[in-house]
């Protein structure tokens, strides 16, 4: 005899809106969209709250895949899971999270990296299982954006894309803590490591820098230096424990230099928040060095005819070198660069940098594991033990995200929540 | 009434035999050569084994300062110290140096660097008080080369360029720890900080990186890979530690990729040892990565249309720049270069290198500050828990000095130790 299975309820297709990007730099069109059913591992999520980050205007600036719906730092409510998936359930609040963690690949056991094998860096615009979108329209697909998609009232992620936070948490604050925030923290905690007492200096004050910069107050750095072309990003950068801010277009000398002039011979750290290749060599050459003055101690004494032999010896050609352009030796210092460059991307530097004590490492969501750490850095915030809500400086309707992104390109706002729901 | 001041005894001027270097890439000449006195805080030595290093070399051949006296990796006895110094007396044993410590400047007391901001990276070939050498010939100066110039019975260096030995210790076997040897080892261990069962490339077999290579097998590394364009290195290599030898001219595969299959996707660390920039490059490149298959899953399902789209999206243009150009990606890895180029002074690599994973970082001298940490593995040699002897594979008399630059500049020696005595 047959038995009758239990009936269990599929989800259907959803209908909903969501702001579309049909080509690159052209103002989103809020269009209807279907929203295909969550396949195996992955879930539905009603998305409640997305703030704009940088890295989506570059995305959107760039001749990128399109049509594609834009916005990976975001919280929601799971609407249904697909097959396989045990850690959610409907209702289950939770933030998603552009690296995901599987926690078996080669990278998530390694101990060393941050960087799923499997989910890490998608950006090919459709799901991981059948390299399709689930998002529609009039059959046509539209294309996902950094494995989130999060302007959209409703989206699909893998279940190794989202993390589960506790119903209590504001949802409207913490996805912050889905990119940008958690993106500085984490560099300056887990990929630096930044010692009491030391200084630092970080070049581009967007949420990521300023991020960095918190963390480092945190963890007790005497100096915090800030460098951004916006004279506006210098206003309220000492919230988030800025010391000093310096506009480049305020000074007649290289900006390492006046770097090094207010470190007493350059930082501890340096961090590159802008995608700016030239600003990581640059970022190098702000660490701690002998100072100019040391420099010009040990040439005044000799002729001209010396020093011209001088240059030939491949060593003392690297210490003058530096005395001419600036660039730093005998020293220490760790450089992170955080930036995605939109322009060269290949980073050029002095081998005397590194050979004479500087050491370059990058950070991509500031070394954290999804799943593994974020989970303690909702409970930091909850304790009240880091700031998140101080970065919001806009709260928008879903009909406004255009709004957004013209006040990111032009510099206006930190993090502009949007809020899904009416 | 005027006391008579005890008589002390003031050091001569001494004339002894130096090779002297008159040009660039000449061969050496033995000359008879003023040494003077030493002054304040200096020490005058008697060389009793001074060993060849591959950047005596470099220097040599460059455009440099001339006339020269070359050496730094040596041994002797003291036969004179200068006012103010209380650390040696005539008849210690020392090894000297060619970055000194002051034990008082920034940098020594940083405890973030081993490069002396005063006796650090000497290249101006004079003496640090007054800016003038200690050896002439009929009145014409002759420079010093890296605070030590061996090649000379008889040599003046600062007292900080010096570490006191015991006198047990033999002297024609732990010049090697002057320079190469203790570089190595730092290397791999301050520097690097292998961990154990790792996997390790070393690019360049020479001292250096035979001794990065031990230094890498002490730590317990499960796999040490040595990369050299010269079929003699590979044979003796494995007595230091080399588990599989490549020479780059026996594959028609970018060696980066050769390592790669050879280690399952990558090696935790790289090492340059060269002196190429674009080896830093490969080094980088070389360290762990998502396998080549995977990449090939995920793009051959797309159609070409849609790769040319996705070559568009600055992300995944980082992807697929990695697959066609063997640039490594979704990884980690830690790079530690320790060549002085004599060409391209730059190191380039691709802003994805870092951001998904990597770290470069420079050794010089292995970390180790001198007067500080020397004496520990002088300690370690005579306890047999470190390999010395086995570099030397060539023993001169010191008239034979130009046999040993042509051994090193042919590829057929690791370490000739040249007998200043007879």
């Amino acid at each position: 005899m047959q038995m009758s299975l239990p009936c269990v309820k599929q989800p259907d297709v959803i209908t909903c809106k969501a702001a579309v990007a049909w080509g690159a730099g052209k103002p989103l069109v809020i269009e209807e969209v279907n929203v295909n059913p969550p396949q195996a591992m992955e879930i539905r999520i009603k998305v409640v709250c997305t703030s704009l980050c940088r890295s989506d205007i570059t995305a959107w600036e760039s001749q990128a895949i399109f049509p594609r719906i834009f916005g990976h730092e975001a919280t929601g409510i799971v609407e249904s899971v697909g097959k396989g998936v045990t850690e959610f359930t409907e209702g289950d609040h939770v933030l998603t999270v552009f690296i995901g963690e599987c926690g078996k690949c080669r990278q998530c056991t390694s101990g060393k990296s941050n960087i799923c094998e499997v989910l890490g860096l998608e950006r090919r615009g459709v799901m991981h299982c059948d390299q399709r979108t689930r998002f529609s329209i009039n059959g046509e697909p539209i294309y996902h954006y950094c494995a989130v998609s999060s302007f959209s009232e409703y989206t699909v992620v893998h279940s190794g894309c989202a993390v589960k936070i506790s119903s209590v948490v504001p949802l409207e604050k913490v996805c912050l803590l889905s990119c940008g925030v958690a993106a500085g923290l984490g560099a300056a905690w887990n990929v630096a490591d930044i010692s009491n007492g030391s200084s630092v200096v970080i070049f581009g004050l967007g949420t990521v820098g300023l991020s960095v910069a918190q963390g480092a107050k945190l963890r007790g750095a005497s100096q915090i230096i800030g460098v951004d072309t916006n004279p506006e990003k210098g206003e309220n950068a000492k919230a988030f424990g800025i010391t000093a801010f310096i506009n480049p277009h305020d000074s007649k000398d290289p900006i390492q230099q006046v770097i090094k002039n207010l470190t007493g011979g350059g930082a501890d750290y340096s961090f590159e928040c802008i995608g700016d290749t030239g600003m990581v060599t640059t970022a190098l050459q702000a660490c701690c060095d002998v100072n100019f003055s040391y420099l010009s101690v040990f040439l005044f004494p000799l002729s001209l005819s010396h020093i011209y032999f001088c240059v030939c010896d491949e060593f003392l050609f690297t210490e003058l070198h530096s005395f001419v352009s600036g660039v730093s030796f005998k020293g220490w210092g760790l450089t992170v660069t955080l930036g995605v460059p939109k322009v060269k991307p290949e980073v050029t530097a002095h081998y005397g940098i590194f050979l004479t004590g500087r050491t370059l490492k990058g950070s991509l969501f500031g070394g954290w594991k999804p799943k593994s750490d974020l989970p303690s850095l909702v409970d930091m915030y909850t304790k009240k033990e880091i700031q998140v809500d101080e970065y919001i400086t806009h709260n928008l309707p879903f009909e406004d995200v255009n709004k957004a992104f013209n006040l990111m390109k032009e510099g206006k706002c930190l993090r502009c929540v949007i809020h899904m729901a009416k």
